[in-house]
């Protein structure tokens, strides 16, 4: 059952003033649910309750936090069905997302579990000590990697599960041993809660230190505000916007003691179709792409909002079939108003930039906040000079950029901001685009061939980052076992007891993990 | 022989009107040559080169890189006795400092050519393709590690050698794949300027790229900024002062493309001394302390500047002892005139403090820039309340803590700012002391037992960084071969074709490099 309450680890709490209803943008009516703003006693007393959790959870075995993170997985299942229609109804979503994003936060969750389960994760680096060394003796060293204390997750507005509140930042955060306390989207306050209610469940079964999780109701800007500036948070997960992640980047930094910002923002996703794949393969890219740009009405950071080809019959062939394609799709609802508002605003901005052209928008009349998709055109030079036309449009929008020749598509790439995912579409042919793989592979996190960019894989080979704006810090991944290493720093112990040192970097090796003793890997003990 | 010029890739070049000298703090002279400050034109030259230099040195084999490691340690080596007396008449230091820092600045270029031939460090993950998965196919993906771009180096004035021009920064840059532009510390740009020399025939001899390395000379803080503020420079190492990190961090965050920056700045390397230990090995440890104290004169970010006990006779026996051996030590030079006055200062200023008493301090006739070593002691809960008493004072300084109990020990732990050691001695007695160890292990990077805390070992298993302000980002270390990841990204590859992808990620892996392949960590071939 949703209260509309925060929790403050494991007790529900609403002695806020200020409340908000979520929306349902299928139906364009609120929700009845009233939802209790978190006020500054409730983040004070759950930025102090996660510190003091994690003295305790930093020091949890592997195999304690892979159960819990298998039961908050269990748990998620067990809300059953009223999680699926709270999050249609608080989204606008159909019922299969619905489905396949909360297997997606299970299988999350359960890597997690996995990976601290096996506990090699720790990257445990033993050098032994040699008295004999000359001019002076060798001390032994052991390092491995710690978690770093409490942190704040921001929801994600268009992954209610996967990017929110038990989505793959807190998955990660709990598997390095971070007490997490969510900043829990407004959009999808309801199924927050819901799956807050699972973790907390799953804390209290498993016998997890009470703060080591906490839910914070927020409306507004002021209860993030307030956690990234908070002293006993150390570090922040943000999915969103560009304007959103920058601004929380630059509160974190100008803090007395700064703290890293894992913030994934925005991309077009540029694709580059080759001449001769648009020449044998235009038709089938063209119905292809148009199925990827409307995929969930456009509500991905890896929709394909760049389309890069060289002027020609058969670049104006793909055009064509694409513009034909996808007003044949039928548009979807948009997650909410305000976000069916920004697309249509910012869609409007760029229709009005000169030389761009609409070759495709849907003008049939439609229900409240379905989205309208649109294809636009624009020529090389004008794309060049004009960065207005670079930026994102969230939604089904995708422009067409079309090159005097190879040389300006390589010059329009290396002049693109840093972006998610970059795609090249060739036939027999890329091997002559040397300098055109060069120039994308610098812009990007993933660089896909012949295929569509939306689809992220969560397999520990994923980078789901990249140059900035795509992400604050290029050197991580938002998706993937390899995302904890946000989260967690080396420490190293020097001459330590071996009796006290933790169990990862034992003499023994208890755990039978894999280390790097003396320069070389091996599971054995010393 | 020294020039006095830049080094704008392998062009030597002072276009530039500003100059100044080197000092010789020992003569208490400056030194001769007269050095061109790099200009704006030749900031501008250095990155462009730098920039261009990337395009090819990123492609640049493992062997390739480590022939180009190897030879600059060559050819450091080959600088012979020039190197040595120019080291020693910029920095006041004795030769057999001088040689032993080569000797580590020459195994740390080793070490990572060594990295760098074996190829591994590139963290190769491969997830290969099942078309038959349902519901959808999975995708073939390939991961591995990718230099940033074009890194600005702030050489160190503590070490000329190992943490400057082609220091631990520089040699994982290089090895990571990255150009380096250093900025050289204007207290040594002679030695500077010959490394430079080395680096820039061993660029040459290897064919590497021009470009790849550049030497800026600067006397103020112009260079560095304009540097930072840089569009083509991707990430920044500083080791130095917390002001000056601090000030270099906020200028990169706030540029528009934000870039990291690894600031390795002040630390007091806090030492608990438990009760037994006082007792049982109190003398032994105050003569140790004695020598770690005034070691090189106390300029080592690694300086045990604070010493915490528990009240009592066995404390005081050891502040009484240390207080002795430290004046019997012989006084040495200090780096610079502004070294020296800022030590003088910082510790005319700290013995200001109401309650702090002065135990030990040198008073005889020194020559100038001789540092006056000193031990101070203060009460626990004057230092728990005047947070001037916790900042560094950097050379030959100490403070103990007098504290009242455990409790007031383990407050004043969890109180220091983030430090990059901190030290326990301890007579079977540590595990007593629980939550002391826990306590300042959430504060440090590294943690010893019975030792102290100067001497960074040069090793894989080193953490060198810690919690703010000891490093602007305890997620990285700035020595061993680890410190590679500071100026790498992840990058994965979805559906490359095979003959296209790097070596590294090869089906046939033709470098023979560990790889984890569907899970399993293997030399093999797909």
């Amino acid at each position: 059952m949703i209260t509309g309450k925060n929790y403050i680890g494991n007790l529900l709490s609403s002695i806020g003033e200020k409340t908000f209803k979520t929306f349902n943008p299928q139906t364009n009516l609120e929700n009845d649910i009233v939802f209790s703003e978190a006020s500054e006693v409730e983040i004070e007393q759950a930025t102090e309750l996660a510190t003091e959790a994690f003295q305790k959870f930093q020091k949890v075995s592997g195999i304690k936090k892979s159960e819990f993170l298998n039961e908050i997985a269990n748990e998620i299942e067990n809300l059953g069905d009223e999680l699926i229609k709270t999050y249609c109804s608080e989204s606008g979503l159909p019922e299969g997302r619905a489905m396949g994003e909360r297997g997606r936060t299970i299988f999350q969750l359960r890597s997690f579990a996995n990976l601290v389960k096996e506990g090699s994760w720790v990257e445990a680096v033993i050098d032994t000590a040699d008295p004999n060394r000359e001019p002076i003796p060798k001390v032994d060293i052991r390092k491995m990697l710690v978690p770093l204390g409490p942190i704040a997750v921001f929801g994600a507005s268009n992954f209610p599960l996967a990017y929110s509140t038990a989505g793959g930042d807190s998955a990660a955060a709990f598997a390095a041993g971070c007490p997490v306390i969510v900043k829990s989207h407004p959009m999808h306050a309801g199924t927050g809660e819901l799956v807050a209610s699972a973790i907390i469940k799953a804390a209290s079964k498993t016998e997890m230190p009470n703060g080591v999780f906490s839910n914070l109701n927020s409306s507004g800007i002021e209860v993030g505000v307030a956690l990234v500036k908070h002293p006993a948070v150390k570090a922040v997960g943000f999915t969103g916007s560009i304007r959103g992640g920058r601004a929380l980047y630059d509160m974190a930094a100008q803090r007395p003691e700064p703290i890293p910002v894992f913030a994934e923002m925005g991309s077009v996703n540029p694709v580059v179709i080759l001449p001769n794949s648009a020449k044998i393969k235009g038709e089938d890219w063209a119905k292809t792409y148009a199925g990827s740009i409307t995929l969930g009405s456009g509500q991905f950071c890896t929709n394909p909002g760049l389309i890069l080809g060289i002027k020609g019959n058969d670049l104006s062939n793909f055009v064509k079939i694409l513009s034909e394609e996808i007003v044949k799709i039928e548009p979807s609802c948009m997650l909410h108003p305000n976000i069916i508002g920004a697309y249509e605003s910012n869609k409007a901005k760029m229709l009005e930039q000169k030389g761009l052209e609409t070759r495709a928008i849907v003008d049939k009349e439609l229900a409240a906040n379905y989205g309208r998709q649109a294809i636009t055109t624009v020529e090389g030079a004008t794309f060049l000079v004009n960065t207005n036309l670079h930026q994102e449009v969230f939604g089904p929008f995708s422009m067409i950029v079309q090159c005097e020749n190879t040389a300006q598509l390589e010059e329009i790439i290396s002049k693109l901001e840093g972006q998610l995912t970059g795609t090249i579409l060739a036939e027999n042919e890329l091997e002559n685009y040397g300098n055109i793989v060069d120039a994308l592979q610098n812009r990007v996190g993933r660089i896909i061939f012949n295929g569509v960019p939306t689809g992220v894989e969560v397999c520990p080979s994923m980078v789901h980052g990249g140059p900035y704006p795509a992400s604050t810090d290029s050197r991580f991944t938002a998706v993937g076992t390899e995302s904890i290493k946000r989260w967690v720093r080396p420490f190293s112990f020097q001459s330590w007891p071996n009796e006290l040192l933790p169990n990862e970097l034992k003499n023994e090796n208890p755990l039978g993990i894999l280390r790097v003793i003396d320069g070389e890997r091996t599971n054995s003990k010393i």
